[in-house]
Formats: C-alpha cells, sequence, structure tokens
C-alpha cells in the first residue's frame, strides 16, 4: 500500500493528491449509476429458490392438520412451518407462532402493544412513561432504531465490541433505570458488524438484573442460518437458545425473538415468525387476534414444500452461501488492497449475514459517502447505523456487498477506496 | 304454516308442543355436528379460483414498472393489483394503495395508529381521551365492534334502518358530541343484514356535521362486488361513490375505505387495499413504513394475472353467484315454509354479501341458538351482531349460508326453525 499518508511529505502528499484526481476524473468520466444502499438479495440469489413460485399444485392445498390452507382459520401459523422455524431455532414448535411477512412488522408490533396496552410482568403501558427509553447497540440496524424514535422512545446507545454490546455498560444501565424497557439484538451476523455474540454476553443478557420488571430483550435472529463458510454451525449452533437461558435465568418473559425466511427466500413474500415463552406469546395472540383472522397459509405450506423439496433449509442457504461468499471476498480483497495499514479504516471480516462494516479514520465517513454520490455510487447515508443518524465519530459505513452485479460491486468499493483515500488526504482542506 | 301461536287454543298448543316435540327427537337422534358460524366461503368456492395456485411461471415476476416482485420495495403495491382494486371501487389507483391481507388488518391499524399519533385535523392522539367513542350501527360486524372495545372506545350503538344507519341519530350524536370519533359502516350488503346503503345515506354521512374535526367514517366495502344476481351493478355502482361525495361537502378526509380480494380468492391469501385521500394515505403510509418494506408482491402478481387470466373480477364474481345464489333462496325458501306470517320472525333477502340476518320476536334469539347447539348445530352467538354482544331486544341471529354442504345447510336451517318455533311455543315455560 505504501506509505501512511501520515508519514508522508509535502511531495509526496501532492504525488498523491495528483494520483487521486486523475482517478477521480475517470471514474466521473464513466457517469456511473451504482446503488449499494440497502440489504437486498441480488437476482442470482432470488433465481437460486425460483422454484418456490410453482411448488405448488392446485390439489396442493390441505395442512397436516386437515385445515385448508386457501381458507379462513389458524392464528399460529400451520404446524409444517412452525417446525421448520423450529428447526431453524433449536427450539420446540410450541414455543413459536408464525406469521406473514415481515420480522419487522412483528417488532413494530411488540414495541406499538407494548405502549398500548403494556406487556406481562409491567404495571402500565409502556406509553404511559415519557421517558421511556431502549438500548441501541451501535453500530446497528438502522430500522431498529427507527422504529422505537417513532414511538417515541429516547434512544440510548451502547458501544458494540466483538463479542457483542458493551455488557458493562448494559448492565449498569438496566440496572439502574426503570425506564429502560429494552434493547434491540441481532445476535448472529450483527448487522452491519457481522459480529456473532459471545456465549458470555448471551448469559449476561439473560441473568442481567434490570430494574424495569417488564425489560424486553428484542432478539432479531435475522441471520441465524445465513453463513457463507462450511465449517460453521448449520443451523442454530452460533449462539446459546436465549428462551432456555432466560428460563434458567428466571426470567422466562425478558426475550421476544424473531426471525424471518425473507432473506431464505423471497424478502417481503415469506413468513415470518415470534419465538417467546408462553405467557408472551399468549399476549400476543391477545392482541392479534383483533387485527387477524389468519396468516397467509397458502405462502406459508408453499415454504414448507419448498423446503422439502430442497432438503432442508440448510441445504438452500448453502446456495446463498455458494453466490455471496465470492462477492464477500472480493469485497474485502478490495478493502485490504486499498486501504490495508492505511491508518485510514478498520474493518470486520464477517462469516456470514449482509453487510461489511467498516470504520473510517474519524470524521471521514460523511464526506466519503458525499463524494462517491457525486461519482455516482450511493452507500448507505453515513450515520444511518447510529440512532437519530448520529454517528459521533462520522466513522462507520455499511457496506451492503449482495444486490449489484459483481462487476458493479468491484466498481463501487473501488471507489469507495478512492473517495477515503481523497477525503483523507484532502480532509483539512475540505473543512 | 297454520295458525299463529298467539291465536291458537291451550289444546292446539298442546298439539303443536307434541309435533315439535317428536321432531326435536328425530333431530336428537341424528347426532348432528354442523357449524353455521362464520362467513367462509364453501370448498366449491375456493375450488373454482384453484388456477390462482398455479397462475404464476418461474419466469413471472416482474411488475409493469420493472421491479421484481421477489425482491423487497414498493411499499404502495405494485401498480397493477392498484389498478386492479381501483376498478372495484371506482375511483383514480392513486387513491388508494394496497397491502397484504387483510383489510381487517388495516382497519385496526388505522385505528391503533389514530389512538396513538392522532389523525390529519386531529389536535390530539385519540388515546388520550378517555371518553373516545365510536358509532355502531347494529346489527353489524362483531369484528368491527370488537377492534374498538378492545381499543378502550365507548361503544355507542345506532339502529339500523332499510337504507342504512339511522341517520337522524347519527347527525344528532356526531353534531354534539366531540369525543365521537368514528362510525363503522359496511355500506354494500351490509353484515348481518344484506342492506345497501341508499344514496341519500351516502350523503347525508358525507355531509353531516361533525363535532369532532377529525372524524372517520370506516368505509368497509367488503361485499362490494360480491352480488348474488345479474341485474346488479357488476362492480361498485350499489352506492354513489364515497371518497367524491366527502370531497365535494368539504370534508375529503373523512373517509377510509377498505376493500379486500378475500372473498374473492382465497381468505388470508389476498390482497387488501386502502382508499382516502392523499392526506390520509401519506399519514398511513408515513407510520407504517417503519413496519414494512413492502407488501407481498409475489401475491399480488398473481392476482393480477389471475384476474387476466379470467376476464376480469366480474366474471369470478359471477361464478361465486352462481355457487351462492342457491344456498341464499334455499335458506329464504326454508324460512319461509316454517315461519312465514307466523309473527315469530322476519329476515332480510339479501341480492348480495354472505349472510341472512333474522329478527326473531324479542327475547327468542339466545334461547334458539341454545336449544340448536344441544341438537348439534352452531349459530353465531346471539348477540355477536351488537356492541359488547348485547343485543337489547334479545332477537337478532346471523345466518352464514356459505361454508357448509348444501345438504348441511338445508339441515341446519330447518332445526334453526324448529328451535325457533319450540322456544316460542315453550317461553313461558323455560323463563
Amino acid at each position: 500500500m505504501g506509505k501512511r499518508y501520515a508519514d508522508m511529505n509535502a511531495d509526496e502528499r501532492k504525488a498523491e493528491l495528483k494520483r487521486l484526481e486523475a482517478k477521480l476524473e475517470e471514474v466521473r468520466a464513466r457517469g456511473l449509476k451504482l446503488n449499494m444502499t440497502r440489504g437486498r438479495p441480488g437476482s442470482g440469489q432470488l433465481d437460486q429458490v425460483n422454484d418456490l413460485i410453482t411448488i405448488l399444485s392446485q390439489e396442493d392445498h390441505l395442512s397436516e392438520d386437515g385445515s385448508d390452507c386457501r381458507n379462513y382459520g389458524g392464528l399460529t401459523g400451520i404446524p409444517e412451518i412452525r417446525r421448520a422455524f423450529a428447526e431453524v431455532l433449536g427450539i420446540d414448535a410450541a414455543n413459536l407462532i408464525v406469521q406473514d411477512n415481515s420480522s419487522l412488522n412483528i417488532m413494530y408490533t411488540l414495541i406499538l402493544h407494548a405502549l398500548t396496552f403494556g406487556v406481562p410482568g409491567g404495571d402500565a403501558p409502556w406509553g404511559q412513561n415519557p421517558k421511556r427509553a431502549f438500548l441501541c447497540p451501535a453500530p446497528g440496524y438502522d430500522r431498529h432504531f427507527a422504529i422505537t424514535e417513532h414511538l417515541g422512545f429516547d434512544l440510548i446507545t451502547v458501544p458494540m465490541t466483538a463479542t457483542g454490546p458493551n455488557m458493562d455498560m448494559v448492565e449498569k444501565l438496566v440496572a439502574g433505570n426503570a425506564n429502560i424497557k429494552g434493547i434491540w439484538t441481532v445476535p448472529v451476523y450483527s448487522n452491519p458488524d457481522g459480529i456473532v455474540y459471545s456465549e458470555e454476553t448471551c448469559r449476561r443478557l439473560a441473568t442481567m438484573k434490570t430494574a424495569a420488571p417488564d425489560f424486553r430483550i428484542i432478539w432479531d435472529n435475522a441471520y441465524v442460518v445465513h453463513h457463507l463458510y462450511p465449517d460453521q454451525p448449520e443451523l442454530c449452533g452460533s449462539v446459546p437458545e436465549i428462551l432456555a437461558l432466560c428460563a434458567e435465568a428466571g426470567h422466562p418473559d425478558r426475550v421476544l425473538q424473531v426471525a424471518s425466511f425473507s432473506k431464505v427466500t423471497f424478502p417481503g413474500s415469506a413468513p415470518a415468525c415470534l419465538a417467546a415463552s408462553k405467557t408472551n406469546l399468549d399476549w400476543y395472540l391477545g392482541h392479534i387476534q383483533f387485527r387477524t383472522i389468519s396468516p397467509n397459509k397458502m405462502m406459508q405450506l408453499a415454504h414448507v414444500r419448498f423446503l422439502e423439496k430442497r432438503g432442508g433449509i440448510a441445504n438452500v442457504m448453502r446456495g446463498h452461501a455458494d453466490v455471496l461468499r465470492p462477492r464477500f471476498e472480493m469485497v474485502l480483497k478490495i478493502l485490504r488492497e486499498n486501504l490495508a495499514d492505511s491508518g485510514l479504516a478498520e474493518w470486520h471480516e464477517p462469516k456470514g449475514g449482509y453487510f461489511i462494516s467498516v470504520n473510517l479514520r474519524p470524521g471521514l465517513a460523511q464526506a466519503t459517502v458525499n463524494l462517491a454520490k457525486q461519482l455516482g455510487v450511493a452507500f448507505t447515508p453515513a450515520g444511518a447505523t447510529y440512532p437519530r443518524n448520529n454517528d459521533p465519530s462520522d466513522s462507520n459505513i455499511r457496506l451492503a456487498p449482495t444486490l449489484p452485479t459483481t462487476d458493479e460491486l468491484k466498481t463501487a468499493i473501488e471507489v469507495f477506496c478512492l473517495c477515503v483515500r481523497y477525503c483523507a488526504l484532502t480532509e483539512g482542506n475540505a473543512k
């Protein structure tokens, strides 16, 4: 990579600037129009699961319990799809229900219902507490933070570490403040860092003392089976089973777990599940029974048949991994080639999930994203991975390698590295 | 038919009682187990639309706007399905959005969001008003009433007339009480009476003065295309277009209209729409964007292709009418043969929808349903068509002729008539 900018003398910096400006001109001349903003699967992944579209015959509409999936009924989802999710999560099918898309919808509903009705163990609806707050491990998932912001919570940022949220801080906060009603988590291949929570982190979350008796962990197991490498646990083995951990610790109602097949098959057209204690499930069902008679059971049945045909979800996910692994590795390679030892950027090398998270030298993120945008490459906005879009050190950028073609991806990441270097070199001037 | 019970002398009553008791014994001996409680389509109707299951090929996943229905995106639904609903409702596709199942889900969300955030034109979330109230035309749809009961509204019963809710009463109530935030309506083939609102009723709803500036009509057009007879308007012609009426009256934001394809294709697996002013749609989208990225567009596309193949929704509904018309006519025939001029029951003869509503002589409904249950025939619970399950005259029973086989239906209605007669004759004794 050559010298760090910090070690260059004035002439060297000038030469480097000239080199970068020439490259910028080249890129500008190409008139790029690339979108790297969101974690959507690419068409290569979607094509892999296309037989879901035609998996059902006209005679195939009965669930194993005899109910006609074409008609009303069955609030909890058909038994077969509940078992499919149970296998993914390593729990009993009785501990989960399956609804339509999406896990986001379920999480929003959980929080809104907690606001309106309260949750088991609490003494009032959360909405009656104007000081209600939620812990937001960051960098994290912008849509999580947005739900609690929209619903009037104070968002308390907790830094992520290599083993999950900073648990010393979490424990101290929840023990001392009964207004803190919950924490957002993505325990496996966290969005965006790709971090897998350590066993200790899981255990401390399950056992910690909370001032709020109705504290809830939203356990968003979005990437539980989204491994990139064959040496990883096939299904749920990455972290301890959290429902059991919480129950053992005497807090059976603490955790609300969601998972989804949106990134197994078709985003928006796939089932999602809620896994929780019987008390929590009864609470949830007791409220949603007023808004729905039953989920889309035909869609659930189609997923069951599709997974049967493919020999199980682990096989399907291996197919996705074969598409995604080269993309992740290419991004990491370009980052290494352009930014390793530069002192300008650090990143994780995730073993699964949907993102690569880059931490730039503080103060560079916004400028980098802006410059890339001028060059026709849209990245997730700087700050998006922090509550209220406020990354205090203006450092984190989420790269989403799944959607573009590999050629586009290569170009986009090269442009990204170029922008980082240019912004770092011109930082003084720009300000 | 013979004499009315009221005109019989003691001997005649004795003879009649003996006749009915013999019949009851006959029925009891049959050990029936029939469920007539809910408005679900029967398998004959579902079979009619079975090609929906296989309508998409693996190559057929692009919307006309170029978006891949297999992926995230498009909060408002694909353009084709919006046009399909627009045709049904006789409005511009820009005035509606299409979501997943169900219209019930949309209505619940509308009310819960009004509770939490307030609606355009209001000065506070409805939830801040502990005296909030909702008008419930009755007999009406139990799930409507249940939503507002669950969400803490005072339910104010308004009697239904042959032309819709008693508008003198509605106008007086809403003009004098700002706590009344809305009214439930099923304008076409009302549940359960099968009444079509008159043009005057629609116009008065649109123009009436309301003390609440944020008053809303929930216009549940559940049966807009569910005609039983060929001489009826094909699509939305049964009532005036309510969005336009409200806009003309200077109240563009007053009405929130929903409709659904659940009883066109497969209940629970079909799209539903919200039609409203731009202000209301923007309000709704502004909130649901936090809970969903996009609806199930594959399901929407399948419905579009299915309707194309069948030459439009009116053709599909004619097929359903051919299944349902003989059932409705059989029920009405049995009612006439057994109860006409008896002084014990009156009923509507609906031209569409899903129900036949019978008003028994006051005080007979609960006893009739109980007796039928002892005989193995479950009807919708007495009172279910009234707010808080309280039918003040214990009179109304909702018959749902769609789900059972025709043989079962014939038996069930005969048993119903027998129970009405027996309860009427023994009423004095029973009490």
